[in-house]
């Protein structure tokens, strides 16, 4: 069963069976009737290319003073490791450890960037601990597609071309590009300060084809947080985050914000922390 | 002529003369050096699916504090009423009687969501009563088109189904398709609230094929007001509220805003109450 | 070589050598180690059709009280004159003069709207002055393209046909067009203001096929500027300032806000003024 198929909604329409009796046991009216806080939350917090767990660290301070339990692990071949050799799978399979190895339940997973195609493939693994799947900005692959199917032939040329010229297989951005499309909203600075922070990318995984069926059979929860400012992929209907990666989802949850892709989460990341509330939620 | 035809407006522009002394009696210099402040508005505000009048309650007070007078009719066939059984023109013809009736005059009509439909065919009936249509997130239809075909076959599919489920030809949302996609901002206390205050919406009119062949002939001012979050309809080229929808219009004036379709209108009243102002004004 | 073409950035890449040392000579530790703040800027402010100079005044009291040094030369048969015959070419020369009257160099160029096709060309003459350009709500021309290439058939049919009413090739907007599509965020006394303020618009560089090839080929960084209610060109993926006309620009710093074609840059000049700057810095 596909959540691009509303026919899900009609089989949980079944199961509620029409029956307001039971849509108010699964959302009892005290929910509403008393205080309007929700329960706190559990993330897991997944960054993208270029990045490390540290991405998160003034997202995540701002989540704990909202109550949540916060984790931001750190992806394999990503960080300052000398092993960049990794494929997806691998890095699929870190994540899926870290969640085991501390045994979480009902966890908000969210995936800035590349991470969308991690966690689509951390889903599949380990489905019954995921209460909902938070894309930001994040990819949204196919079955059967790359990373690399999501950006023009030019550009793909030109991302494979920089891991060429590299010593082992990675990718970092020349800053002139990072600058115009990861920060276009910082001062230059700000963007010098990111662009030093960053490792370079495996390479590996950009062309690797993924099997999804499975991703489209969950009946996971999903939301989506666009930044609209965000150009790390080109704007537009042919490769935009929204909504075109965004509507493959299916039935999602939609939060916008203002924001880039890179600089946003370190000058707001109190405003990050309300988005990702907003569509990490019940 | 048609408003998508911008003869109208050389037309116009034929009328005008060219001549600024008429101009100036049209929109005479004191307008703009006295006070700031316009006419005050007659708003008639037209609820969509699934809702009735009371859906306009905190933006209706907040356009009274700003001087207009605001007129929220129920729609046949809406609201606790029990006949439910009702056709897109009992709908319109509701509206008619409830202007006519009180001899209204120089309206600024608003339609919300499925209210678009409506407000297209009250115009074609009491055109000189209108002094501009205002759609909010609404549905613009095409000559010949019914509600439905705005949306995915597999949508309207789903649609249809649940109305055959009900004893009455009628459609209720199940609870998490109301919740991601008419109050994705909303906390779940707020969402479960107004699920449980909308009513079943009568299904008959969403497969009527509409005659807007007059609708396209007129000549009354248009607005569009777009809430960036909502996503009721698929967002994008295909099925989204704006520009794909909107477009229709011709030549309209754009407002936009943040909010989603059915909870902002409870938590931003005064926010929505400005931007209806801004669309509504002349 | 071709803005376009990504491999630009791969040339660009290589004559950095992958070498941090020389990225650190290009972009110094110190700047982001010592204050934030950035070295002032030059700009070359370029208005649109129907305006003249006076069109950034208050934009431009906002940028000098940053610190900037601003010009806002008036196009060649705009404003206040009575030649109104003139072609893209002399317009495109009134502005290349002014700079080299001037002997200005490291210049900010930035155009509104059709200005937008004039720093294109201004660009190709004397692309060593300038070190960035900034597009906003502007046109961007593929080669061998005109202005009214950019519009619908109805639109073009309807801009010439008010130039063919005019005595001397003009283009005058009639009133409601004005208000509902160039200052729909305005009040009525700020739109009429706003109208009895413009000037009629040379017509002839409308049609003139521009030949840009020297333009795609230059390397010199760019901005676009994307005010989201500004509805001068139709809204969508076939008409749009953005990303339909924006993504020309190939890579580019995306900078949004809200705003409408006319009115805003009278309403919020510090609001603008802050988005120039942030397309504008290095």
């Amino acid at each position: 069963m596909n959540t691009f198929d509303p026919m899900y909604y009609t089989n949980y329409w079944n199961q509620l069976n029409k029956a307001n009796a039971l849509l108010q046991r699964t959302y009892p009216l005290q929910i509403f009737q008393e205080s309007r806080s929700q329960p706190p939350l559990t993330f897991v917090l997944i960054h993208g290319s270029w990045a490390d767990g540290s991405f998160w660290d003034g997202i995540a301070d701002e989540l704990r003073k909202r109550g949540s339990t916060v984790y931001t692990p750190t992806l394999a071949g990503h960080g300052k490791v000398n092993e960049k050799n990794v494929t997806h799978a691998q890095i699929t399979k870190s994540v899926v450890d870290f969640i085991l190895q501390r045994n979480l339940h009902q966890i908000v997973l969210v995936g800035h960037s590349f991470g969308g195609s991690v966690i689509q493939k951390v889903a599949e693994q380990i489905p019954d601990r995921i209460k909902r799947l938070v894309f930001w900005n994040a990819f949204v692959l196919r079955d059967g597609e790359s990373l690399a199917d999501q950006f023009p032939p030019s550009t793909q040329e030109f991302l494979l071309g920089l891991a060429q010229q590299s010593d082992n297989n990675t990718i970092l951005l020349p800053f002139p590009f990072f600058r115009e499309t990861f920060a276009n909203l910082a001062d230059l600075p700000l963007a010098s300060k990111l662009y030093h922070e960053i490792s370079p990318e495996p390479a590996g995984p950009l062309t690797e084809k993924l099997d999804l069926k499975r991703f489209y059979q969950l009946t996971i929860p999903k939301s989506y947080i666009n930044l609209m400012e965000d150009t790390a992929t080109p704007p537009g209907e042919e490769y935009g985050w929204h909504p075109h990666l965004s509507s493959r989802l299916g039935v999602y949850r939609l939060i916008q914000g203002h924001g880039d892709h890179f600089s946003t989460a370190r000058t707001e990341p109190r405003m990050i922390a309300d988005l990702i509330i907003k569509a990490g939620r019940d």
